[in-house]
């Protein structure tokens, strides 16, 4: 089954916003094994629409339309759809309510513009978007399915899955993609897919294994397209926890800070942080997860010498004697920060985030970040790279991460 | 002149990478009058690509080609040039000269698959490629100009900029479009359009005026086709800063955490923050400027009471009384901050970020934000609205923002 997504909107060929709506669509097709044959992107121009209906449908099964469905002049999906099925728009008396409820709910009334939204293309059929007033609409020529939805990402998201992809699942008995993401932090790339080479080797031809780098991160994908291999999926899962149980963050779709935080609920710890080099970039992390001043008690960002000091209580001779980036002040300053906050762990980092600051010692990107629990400490140095904003996040990614392993009982990676 | 861009690549297809490329392109050329008629993305496929180039010749008089210029069999760019060109890969020696030099700066060797990339095909001019060993390319057939570029985006956009706009300047006489961006805080894109109705009636045809919001941001952005009004654009600017002088941040394309770091070095002054609700993100924000540790003294991020009692010292009798979320505890947290932390200015947070804790006095997206100078503060109640991260994002960025307006002596807005 081939599909061709038609973009429609002078918008995106200005670069004015960038077509994310095609490449979520190529992904959620995909997912049940439909194949994106080709997008294009074209402009608010009533004959080039006509023009690109007529090449999609030479080409392919099904042709999905974003945007040009609102109810100004601009839009012109709905007229092109009647020129090229040689057929007119009618007036949908379920549409015409529907749209009427949506404003009504928000305090909008009903003119002109909007009761335009209740035309539709004779033997064309309603599909309900529930976040807007333009209908998407489901028409079909020679066997072949037009499918225009707005260009709203969240409305055309919605339409897609409980309007489009029902309808297509039964028409053509469509499987699902089932996927398995797991997060692993504190190993590289090609290390990781070195361990994971025989295991890979022996993966069955029905299963997929992808490797999804970010910074301080790589996210392993597997997936099939037949739903009856969830449970082998399952078991692949298991097996990689095998190979390297001390790397796999979440199995659920979790980020590392959302998997502390149920850690620290599970035990009931509290938290606090003491930064210098990600400068509150570890405590932004925590405080983004809804709930976490539940264990969170707060952070001293000490951006200073002297706050380390005064305020961290790191002996000014301990700093002037081996530096403030180095193995004894990140522990002072991450016991120091348990004490102060009264927690049961606490993270503290000291480094050279960059653009400038790095000797031949101590390079740019050198990060020392020590995890406290109560009055036990441990600390490691890294050696992160030349970029200033890519430090300070795999600082945190990586701080974060030496507590989980704390906390499971993990030597320190 | 009318484009047509042709992506190549079936990751594009499947949604594993979106395509940023076709964007950037659209605006790149439209800056230089160049009007992008369409953009197409297909796969690695000969005929399609072959197809392709045959429908964009049709109707375009430059195509602009991403994608499948790579070493391996999967890249087939230079295959297709060749069979719709009616011509053969030939040796070029200086593109030859070029990888080997490109390689063994980075310690890398010439083996057959880097070697390949010197073939090119017969009548095409090379585009050199600083950032990576595959050429750009340039054939022509029938006043059609086809450019074939790498799909890497950093080696596309450079060989966009320094090998094929200055030919195509050259060749087409193509004046480059001016813009000014402006940006601003604290005031809302409808109330913007009707405080600006009047002067925007008044523009000059040359000249447009297009507004682009994000959370807590609207930048404006002045443009104009022809280098010869320039200078009546920075009168333009003028005119709007006579308008709206307090609403202006920047003209210069920097952010408010860069504006208030030019200002802190400029006038000599240090700042620290006390941070509730924001948890570590005003931080963040100052700290991703590189140099920031000059003005930067620190934060105490208080996420509890017994935080704001102890640490910022925040009377518990002011908390029990008026509640976390007051002018009261704000301002005691800001003007003790700048004790501790014996600075000039002091920022203060404290809300309901949410998505629970609201009650019908102070609901989710109450925010008070306080600026102290030395022992003087000033602090303002916002409402912002239900999700947490965009009222921790607009709270970081009206608090900088505030700061930025007390300093240069305006009311805080």
């Amino acid at each position: 089954m081939k599909v061709e997504i038609i973009s429609i909107g002078d918008e995106l060929l200005i670069g004015q916003i960038v077509n994310t709506n095609a490449s979520w669509l190529g992904q959620f097709l995909n997912n049940y094994g439909l194949t994106t044959n080709k997008c294009i992107t074209i402009g608010d121009n009533l004959l080039q629409i006509i023009d690109s209906f007529e090449e999609a449908e030479k080409d392919c099964d099904i042709v999905i339309i974003t945007g040009g469905l609102g109810p100004t002049k601009d839009d012109l999906t709905k007229e092109a759809l009647c020129k090229y099925f040689d057929t007119k728009l009618i007036f949908n008396e379920k549409v015409f309510e529907q749209v009427k409820t949506f404003l009504e709910n928000r305090s909008g009334t009903m003119n002109e513009l909007n009761s335009s939204q209740a035309m539709i293309p004779e033997n064309s059929i309603p599909l309900t978007n529930i976040y807007g007033t333009a209908p998407g609409l489901w028409i079909e020529k020679h066997n072949k399915i037009f499918i225009a939805l707005p260009g709203v990402p969240y409305e055309m998201k919605t339409l897609m899955e409980n309007e489009v992809i029902p309808r297509l699942i039964k028409r053509f008995s469509l499987g699902e993609i089932f996927h398995k993401n797991i997060l692993t932090i504190g190993i590289a790339e090609a290390l990781l897919a070195e361990k994971l080479k025989e295991f890979e080797n022996s993966l069955e031809p029905e299963i997929k294994l992808a490797y999804l780098p970010s910074p301080g991160i790589v996210k392993l994908r597997l997936s099939t397209y037949n739903s009856l291999n969830k449970e082998l999926i399952e078991n692949k899962v298991k097996q990689i926890f095998d190979i390297i149980p001390e790397y796999i963050v979440s199995t659920e779709n979790e980020n590392i800070n959302e998997v502390i935080g149920k850690l620290l609920i599970k035990n009931q710890k509290t938290i606090s942080t003491a930064e210098s080099c990600t400068g509150g970039s570890i405590s932004k992390m925590i405080t983004a997860v809804p709930g976490s001043s539940e264990y969170y008690n707060g952070s001293i960002i000490a951006y200073s010498n002297k706050v380390k000091e005064e305020i961290l209580r790191v002996p000014n001779e301990i700093i002037s004697k081996y530096g403030a980036v180095s193995q004894q002040v990140v522990e002072l300053m991450a016991l120091n920060a348990n004490k102060i906050f009264n927690t049961d762990y606490s993270l503290a980092t000291s480094g050279i985030a960059g653009p400038t600051g790095g000797t031949k010692d101590k390079p740019i990107g050198t990060v020392w970040i020590a995890v406290a629990e109560n009055d036990k400490v441990i600390s490691k140095k890294y050696l992160f790279g030349d970029i200033r904003e890519r430090n300070i996040e795999k600082a945190s990614i990586y701080a974060l991460n030496m507590l989980r392993l704390k906390i499971l009982n993990f030597s320190i990676i």
